[in-house]
Parts: structure tokens; sequence; C-alpha cells
């Protein structure tokens, strides 16, 4: 298959490059970067050097490598998918998302917390969490590719939720991330020595990935579901451990959860189950496409903690694109996928 | 005042000597170390080279020490420090100890979490949080220094339970430490290479700072609580963040939240109120006993998310220790402790 | 080809694993620990689960294990590897040690600096550095992997040697590795606290890798070699720099130095020439079997800096080993070796 | 004595800050910035909460604030001292400047590394690393302070120079350092991503500290000096480890070598003389002004090196500028500066 990126340089962009290298069924064509236009990729991520010899594009023609590719990526910006959506609208091209404009089934939530007028609102569409959304995904026109966040903290809570084993009402994600995805761009907040050595909570209560878990937990268990979502920097450059909380049903059993959890993801290739009581690390899905889930009971307060850990540039952005890409082309799941993390 | 500091080759039991070297009421005189006996301080931590020159001693003839001390600072492990509370009951000598046998009122509850028999449940002693136990420490002769985990949890949550604007049974406490918080000695989870680059939860609900911030919400509330507590490990030395959920009563305001902060801690020195909707950092606190406090209210959820940064070592263990015993002596209570945290 | 892996749990037996996984030639029948015997492999390293399903076995019954395979790669301290060496020293197997024990063309080197008699010492052997070695690499009955340190300075160094561009006797090399290169087992000075957020220089003037580099430069160059060697430990897990220092005899022009490191290695996949003036960085390498390459000019001290960055664990023993095994089966020589870096 | 603080935004400013908070006989009482005018430095920099309550200015007015103070720091980047110093030439103001406009005695060096005229060659200045110019100091206008990796070098190598018992044109330093030294401006290479779990070097051969470092061997030396100096970056906020290659004169012995450092050291507070075979550590030395030197002998190459470390924001900026201020001002020279570094 022919695919594009859009916007290689991001941290997106380069860690698709990364396993796109590796995958026998995939050829990349163009890659694009409005800022770096001109420039070869390998001069701008040396780590690439001698393995890719790509220039990097405009996006400025954007039918022209819609029809020289069967799958375009996208890791620009939310807004800009949109546009590139409506563009490629009539070719063959299919369109992987690693941003939120495809996300939301109702873009009025997309609206709410973007702050931007959805301007594709119809787009032949589906929510891109491999697991969970696969028969979508498989003839989905235009896959909007979860979010990093999210997917640690919908894997985490589905189980719980669709065998409604938990009071979806009292569910809290308290979310820890390495600084990657917070993207390449320089800012004070993210200079080396004032984020070194330190830990912070940022975006309470607002933080755009809420209302996708929650469209995700809504939709998946039937019930209407708000929830509290935390986010914090961890001083690392990639991972993320998801930490959630849900008050459990009257009389449910530890088994009936355990359950919940090896009936959904049993046969997954790329969800660990470390059970319960166990405890997930980032460190053990780093640089690999694995979701590692666990969970405690807590007898005293009749609350779930569950622990979920990902990539959060692979699991949680371009190796769950590659997983989906997958999915779509029909090809096995793990194709170009089926590496081990690095530890330590 | 003369002071010694008993298992001085710990974390806290170093930290402590870090800052008594800038107190000027204090003078230590006796320090020890079980299996450092003999051994200079300077050559163990070399930081202190040029600024101590002690040799470190047995603790087996505590009484020798206890005559010779007006205070006696205890660095040990739980469930060494009874043994010594009672060696020294009878000589006047007073007693600040930085581990859990003097911090619970009932210490049945301490059994429980602790898995040892308590061996002086009677002793006259105080629970050491120093901004809300101050009348009790003044005159205390045994002060239960608070735990690290729960200095900064207590600290921010206290406002809104005791003045009832919180249900105390939806707390959810995720927190998250500088790995110095695990001590000195080296073990498989704590070697560097696998903690670098990492981030995990560890003690889900069971950590045995649990009963202790029950206990203080319980008491200065008014209300029987139950909590969950979960620890993470951060990969950097020092630092601790406490995020802090409860579900507010109907009807509470902001106003009132913010007012509950300010009334409690408006002329705390050590407590610095950031406000509502800010972010405290471990990085702002670093190296000072300082603890930095923000609050945040979701409207969707009904609940106020309360955030709280500390120095591990300094507010969490050694650094309150001083303000105990500068409360406990009648000094001021920043004497040796008024300096600035560093940054970057 | 049946591959066993001797010392599985070491840190390099480890990243044996991780690579083997995706080697299409090598399929793992072995592998051993002696102190966690009995246990699986993804249970000590959770990392793994899912991919590898294999027990720990003891190697006291080496010969079945040597029979088994076709080869036998080597993880164990120095010392260990002699004794398997001779008891398979009459099976048709293979072996790839890790460990200095099959390093040394002169064993009296090694008894000097590792302080143990070589008990093997007419071993039918070849020194395990890749590019400059392949010839004999192809039919060595055993093959001693070139040590982390080591690779990274040889393949710096020796273009300048080996074309007498610089004064031999000159060579200072100031070496900065990730903690991994200490190994797995734990001890206070690579205890978490004591290492993150600091840096320090160890074993000045006799560290191992030292007469390593001069066999190797004096074996190329043709010169009697003696040189300066300092290690470095930085605080972070994979990755060495190595920043090597020489006096250019009078009139060497940047040209030939130029040409000098293309000549040799310009056509090596595994070696990046960055160029006159570059940086290597660790990042641009890690976890791949890359080393890049750079050289600087000093016209004031007519000086040459050499530059040169590997991945401890890949380039530095894992990865080579198997580019080892590669070219001793003629397969490819990076089969399976074929992944880009892990950037950021 | 009323001082000021010219860039007080910087890491090195906010590092005065912190210092002259426990100064006992400094009163702060101007801090400039250009680009916060207007705003509170705790607002800036919220570690300094509680502690300062100061506005930040424009420097605009110089003139005002040199006439109300007694002495002036500058904080700002090279070029712009020159032009206070002249502004302030007539006014009674002492200075100390942190960049590097008044560190060299003939002003082509400068202008030639800088490469910006330099405006104020005339100025009555000196150079100010402290233990070495102490008497200079003391009378001095303007004061040139040290610069961080100078510092430590300069500290580690002057005992050898200035006895004679090295050949100073073999004197090669391998510098590494914190990221806090590269300034509080954010840039792409220094992006949290980027350097964490990264090392580098950068600028071989021309960094601008080199002519610095020469200065001041040929000056204590008497001898003509070139050398090579190389910095690095380590992923870390603060500190520096100098290690400084030099080949021995013949029949230099080890004791000659202990003497040197001892009879120039011997009494200086703020080093610590480890002794040889020694390893300072940056952590050592954290957040205080010490400089930890240690030298190793190495028979095989008649070579001595010598290692050193310093916090850089400290000895390296802030903490040497207040010693200068001592000196200068006649009070004992740890006054404000007898604290303990923060370890672990």
């Amino acid at each position: 298959m022919r695919v594009s990126v859009l916007g290689a340089t991001g941290y997106a962009g380069a860690e698709l490059l990364r396993i796109l290298y590796g995958h026998p069924e995939a050829e990349v064509v163009h890659i694009t970067s409005e800022s770096h236009t001109g420039e070869n990729i390998a001069d701008l991520y040396p780590h690439l050097r001698g393995l890719y010899d790509l220039t990097l594009e405009s996006m400025q023609d954007i039918e022209r490598i819609g029809r020289d590719s069967d799958f375009v990526f996208i890791g620009l910006p939310h807004g800009h998918a949109m546009a590139v959506g409506q563009k490629l609208a009539n070719l063959p091209v299919r369109i992987i998302d690693l941003g939120a404009d495809y996300r939301f089934s109702d873009t009025k939530v997309y609206e709410e917390w973007y702050h931007v007028p959805h301007t594709h609102p119809n787009a032949p569409r589906c929510y891109g969490l491999a697991e969970l959304y696969r028969e979508d995904i498989k003839k989905a026109k235009i896959i909007g590719n979860a979010g990093c966040f999210t997917t640690a903290s919908i894997l985490a809570l589905v189980p719980l939720a669709k065998k409604h084993l938990i009071d979806v009402n009292t569910i809290i994600v308290d979310a820890k991330s390495g600084v990657s995805g917070a993207g390449r761009k320089p800012k004070q907040g993210n200079h080396f020595p004032e984020l070194y050595d330190n830990f912070k909570a940022y975006n309470v209560a607002h933080h755009r990935h809420t209302p996708e878990i929650e469209q995700a937990i809504t939709d998946l268990s039937g019930e209407q579901t708000i929830i509290n979502f935390t986010p914090h920097l961890v001083p690392m450059s990639r991972g993320i451990l998801a930490t959630c909380y849900a008050t459990l049903r009257e009389g449910v059993t530890a088994e009936q959860v355990d359950a919940a959890y090896t009936e959904l993801y049993g046969q997954e290739h790329f969800i660990r189950l470390l059970g319960r009581d166990a405890y997930p690390e980032t460190k053990y899905v780093r640089g690999s496409n694995f979701c590692d889930i666990a969970w405690h009971l807590d007898a005293r307060t009749h609350r779930v903690i569950a622990l979920s850990a990902i990539d959060n540039l692979v699991k949680g952005a371009a190796g769950q694109a590659v997983q989906n890409f997958n999915i779509a082309c029909g090809f096995p799941e793990a194709t170009g996928l089926d590496f081990t993390p690095i530890y330590p």
C-alpha cells in the first residue's frame, strides 16, 4: 500500500515513519511539513539517517498526494484534518487522522471543547480505537485515531462499564504522561530545566480528552457518563499511566471483575492483562504497541482501581494508527507492529 | 538546645543534619547508626564534608544519649521508636519521631496496618502536623511527626472537610512521590535503570498512609472518614504532588471553598495558597519547608480537585520535624527553616 | 539456527531476547539463570509478556544445552565464559561471549586487568568487533564480543590510527555511559536517588576497557598504543558517547581525516558518518545497532576530537552479538537488526 | 548594603535572589527585566512566593538604580553589561557582572571570541574568581565574575600549573554541564523530550570559555597556554563536572601533586579537597557554593586527571558573585553562603 504522512515532523508523524519503516506492506510515498518544506527528513531527524531519504513537501497540492496514496495519515494540529478530509472526499484514498477532528460522532461536543466550528460534520468516519471499534474501522473512509490519554483510559474502563459492574458517574481518571505528548514545539513550560525533576498537573477539569472518554464509555455501556479526568506531566519523554477509579455496584465480586477483562480482551494481542493486584509500568510497554492493564479492588471503599500503561506515541498515536491501517487493509493486526518493548 | 539524631544515615536523618546545620538554636550532640557505627558522617555523606565532623555512634546506650540531649529526633524504621520512647520515658528529654510509631491515637489502627504489636500505647504523645496540631505539639513529650504523603494530603483536604464542604467518604487521594521517599536502602525495584524513564503505582488500596489521613480528616471534621489513597513513584528524587478528589456538598460555592482555605491557612508561613485554578509544582517547593496548595471546581461533576506539593524530605519529614521542634521550644516557627526553594 | 542464551536475566541477556524475537533465522531454545532457575522469563521481565514463554534453566547441564544449540550467547560476568568455552570445546556449537574472557589475544593482559587466571588461553577465538574483524568472525569457534565503551572508542579512532594521521600515544578517550552498563544488580551507588540528577567519573586510569582499546588500536595501526580512558556515569539508562582526543601528525589535513572515515566506513550499514563538525547524540541511536560518528579539528591545538555514540546494550552488547551471529552464519548483516532508533 | 539585580529573570538572576534572601547584610532594592517589566517576581517564579514581593523594573533609568544601590549585579547576555558599566562609571556604585564583558584583561581576546566590539576596554575591573583573585576583588570597581565551566576548570588546574607540575599545553578539559547553563529561554535543542535521556557534546573547539581558562592558566603559571575545551550537556538541571587532563613534567611525584592542592586550597572554605583517587559528584555540591576537587595520576601515561564539581548556578554564577560581594565589602566570605548541599 502506498501511504503518505501529513505533518511528518511532529512527534507522532516521526513515530509513524519509525514504525512504517518496518512494515512489509507499506511504502511511504509522500511526507509533508509546511515549516520544513524542501528539507530532508533525515536532516531534521538524524535518527532516521540511513533509513529514509525523503524530502518534505508542502501539502498545498493535497489532491496530488491523495491521488498517489492508498492511505493518508494526518499528524496535524486539530482543525487542519477537516480541510484535508473535505478535499480528499471524492478520491478513493482512505484517511487516518491522528488528531481530534474525526473522533466525535456528535460534532457539537467537538465544537464545545475545541472552540472551532466543525466544517466536515457529515464525514463518513469512525472512532479509531482498534480493539473496540474494529468492525467500523474495517470499512471507514476516515478513521479518527483515538487520543493517547483516551486510549489508556477507555481500554481500562470499558470492561467494567460494559458489564455494568461500576457506577459510570463515579469514574475518576488520574492520568500521567511523558512530555512528548505535549508536542515538539518548544515553549517555556516544556523547557528542559523547568520540567526536569518536577511533577505537576495541568488542565484540571477541562482537558479535551475528557469528552472523548465520556463518548466511548457512554457508547459502549449505554449509560450517559460524565467523568473527571486529570492529566499530569511526568519528567520523562514517553509513556502514559492511567489510574482509574470507580465505585463498584453493590454485590459485584472480584471474579466478575476478572471475567469482564478476560472476556473482552483475552484474545487481544496488544492488550496484556497483568491481572488483579498487578502493576503496569510505562517502561514495560515503551516503544511498543501494547496496553498493559491491571486492576485492584478496595473492600473498604467498594471501589475498583484500574491501571493501564501505554507508550503515548505508539499505542497512543502512531502504533494504533498502523494497527487501524492493518485492520482497514485486512492485514494481520500485528503486521509491522510485532516488536518488543525496550527495557530498561 | 542539645539535639541528637537516631538513624542519621537514612535520607530523613541526613536531611535533618542539613537543616539543623543552619539552625541558630540547635546543636547536634549525638548521631547514631547501627550499620555505620564508628564512621564519620562526612565520609558516608560527602556533601556534609567541611560542615560536620561527627562520628556515628550506636544507640545501644540510648539512656546516655537521652541524658545528653534536650531533644531526640528518631529516623528509624517503624517499630524501633517505641523501644526508644519507653527507655527515655523517665528522662526530661523530648522526642520527635519521624516514623509511624507515635502517629496514631488508636494504636489498634497502627497494629492493623503495620502488623506489629504496639508496645507503648499509653505514651504521652501527639500527632506532629504542625499547622493543625500546634497546641498539642507545644507541650507533648513525644511528637509523632506526620508522614510525607499524609502531610500533603491532609493539608489539602482539611479546609474542605472541617467546613463540611465535601462528602468525606468520596475522598480519593492520587499521590505521586519522588524515589527518596522509598529510603536509602538499594533494592531491585529502585535500581536506577528500572525506575528511570518509568512511572508506576504501588501499594494500591493498602498503603500505610491511608489510615493516617483518615485519622486526621475524621478528627478535624468530626465525621468518620474512609478514603482511597494511591501512591505512585515519579522518576525523580524529591517531591510529592497529591491530587485530591471529593464531591462537594450540594449548594457549596467556589467562594466558600476559597474562604475555607484562606481562613485556615491565610496566616501560615509554610502554607502558600496559590489559589483557585492554580497549579503547584514540586519544583516550586524543592528543598524548602513549604506546602503549596491550589484547588479547582468542576461544575460538570460537582467535585473539587485540590492539589498540594511538598518536598517529601522537608515538609514531609525533616523540615516539619524542625518546625515541630521550634513549636515545642517556643522559637519562631521558621527558625532555621527560612530558606527559599531551589529552582530550576 | 537454534540459539541459547546463558545469563538471560542480565540486561545484555534480556536485550538479546528482545532482538532475537524479531530475527527471522534464529530460534531461542534455552535460556539460563542460576538465580532464577525455574522461573518464566516473562514474570521476571514483564515487557516480554506475550512474546516469550520460556522457563529459565540452570546451566549446570551445559553440554546438553550445547548439543541442542547451533550458537550459544553468553551474558555472564567475566570468568564464567571460560569454563563454558572449555566444556563446549568439542561440540560443533559456536559461541558468542558478551563478556571479556575471549576478547584478548594475549591472555596475560586479561589476567593483569581482570585479576583472574585465564584457564582457556588457547581457545580458537577472535575479537568480535564486527566492522573491523569481519573475516575472523566468519569462521571463529568463539567470538569475544567487543565491550560497550570499547566499541564506541575503537570505531571512532581506528580510521585515524590506521592511516597514521594521529600520534596514537596522545589518545585520550573521555567516555560517558548510561547506567544500564553497570548491570542489573542493585547496589548503593546505583540506587535511584543517588544517581538521579547527578554526574560522576569512576575507575579513572584503571577501567578494564582500557587495554581492550589499546589492543585494537595497536593491532590495526601497527603502533604500540597506550591511552587514557575515563568513564563517567550519565543519569540515564542507555547510551554511550565517547569523546576521543588525539594530536594530529604534522601536515595532516582535514580532507585526509574526512577520507579516512569515508574509506573505512563508507559502505557500512551500522556506522553512520555524520561528518566533520557534526554532533552525534545518544538519542539518535537509542534502541538501534547504529554507531554514529563525527569529528572536529582544532587548528589552535592541532588535535582531532572524534565523537561517537552507540546504545550500549545494542551496538555495545546484544546488537553487535547478533551482527556477529549474522556474519558467522553468512546471513545479511542487518538481519533482525534493521530497525530504527527510538526518538524522542 | 543596598543591592540591585539587572536581568533578574534569567536563571542566574533568580539564583541571586534565592541566595540574597538569606544574606544578613544585603537588601535587594531593584530588580529589572525588559521582557517582564511591571510583573511581580513571585508571579514569574512561584518558588519565591511569600519570600519576595518585588516588581520588575526596566533598566532604562539605570542611573537612578545605580544611585540607589551600593552594588549592582548584572545577569544580562554578553554585550549589555559594557553599556551599563559605562553609564555607572561616575557613580560610587560597584558592579559584579555575571557575564563575560569584564572577564578579559585583553579585550581583543574578548572581541575575537564574542564577535562584538568592546566599548569599555579601559574599565577598572578584575577577574572575579574569588579564591585566585581575592586581592583584586577587594578594591575593584567592576568585577567580571568568572564563568561556570571556567570556575570548575581553573580551580582544578591552577595548583598544577602554578607549581609547574604539568606541561600546560597538554591540557584538555572535558566538561559536562546540566542544562540550566544554557539559560531560561526555550529553544528546540533544549526542549524537554529532546534532551531527556540524551547526552551530547556541543561547541567543540570553539566554546567561549576556552580563552577564559587560557587567560587564567597563563596568568597564574606565567606560561602561555593553549588548551582544548569540550563542553557536553548532561540531562539534568544543575551541576558541572570538569575532567581535566595534562601530562606531568618528568619526575613529578604524587606527593608534589598532593602538596600543590593542599598549599593553595588547604584553607579555603569553599574548596573541598577530596584528595588523590577520589571522585567528586555534582550531587555533593548541588545548591551550594562548594567546589569539590580530586585528582588521579596515571603511571602508564604520565598524565594527571583532575576532577572538579560545582553547581553551575552557585559557585559557577550567583554564589560566586555573592562571595565576591562579600570580599569586596570586607564581610566574612561565607556570609549568606554557609549552607549545605542538597542530597539526594
